[in-house]
């Protein structure tokens, strides 16, 4: 029942701010009914910039398949998507997604994911960290050289 | 250098290739001069749908550096990041990014997230993994649970 794994997701985020590990952010993974992996947002206490409650939960749960993708399950996170956790949700491919507070919500506490998307539209060079292009010609030996791979594995 | 740590990148991205761990994607994390962290893709080799070459090197130097941000540090990526890297390379911040390939380049090799950006201007219902709002009355709670906190770390 969607609702209960929303409410367990909700109470795994109020312990993870009670404990200290890190923001009030946490998310579940479920397939068939049951809860197959589970995540908090552990940024500051791991010192991991990537360890947003979804992203930890969807390692979790692709180690727990022993699959690289989530087909068939649905993620549960107390918040809606920042952009890094949105991307990593295209590439794990869960069914559905069900968030509870918004990113407006998000904002109004202190972590507002806006500047990301603010970032998209301007110029490479204009971002407040810029992306400089360097050696595609040399780097375009490592496309060759996976062309040339026979067993290749896609995702 | 930076030409140098480029070449460097390009060097494991081939090697990744050639070792069956991932797809032809390598990054390297340098401050003050020298390389600190460097990853390459293993999304498959790991079932880790975001061992994606950024965030593997951002992992690893912010744990070499103890801490969840990179500030003073550039990020060389053999391809033009993905939205899950751009947004983990945000979340991260490093002054800089240098990257080889572009998202062309990869895509003509079948690695093509395009299908992640033409998904953001979709209402949430419509997209191929739809974000579904739910309980976010009692998701709230977690969020005043933080405002509470005394000793809250921002990131």
């Amino acid at each position: 029942m969607s609702a209960d794994f929303m409410r367990q997701a909700i109470a795994l985020s109020i312990e993870n701010v009670r404990s200290g590990r890190g923001g009030p952010f946490a998310a579940l993974v479920v397939k068939d009914g049951a809860v197959i992996a589970s995540g908090a947002n552990q940024v500051t206490s791991l010192n991991d910039p990537t360890a947003h409650a979804e992203i930890v939960a969807i390692r979790q749960a692709c180690r727990a398949l022993g699959h690289f993708q989530l087909t068939g399950c649905d993620l549960y996170t107390t918040c809606e998507p920042c952009p890094m956790c949105l991307g990593a949700i295209y590439w794990a491919r869960p069914d559905r997604v069900f968030y509870g507070n918004t990113k407006a919500d998000a904002a109004a506490i202190g972590f507002d994911d806006s500047f990301i998307y603010d970032q998209l539209p301007l110029s490479q060079d204009r971002r407040k960290i810029p992306l400089v292009p360097l050696l595609r010609e040399e780097a375009l030996e490592a496309f060759r050289e996976w062309e040339r791979k026979e067993d290749k594995i896609r995702y």
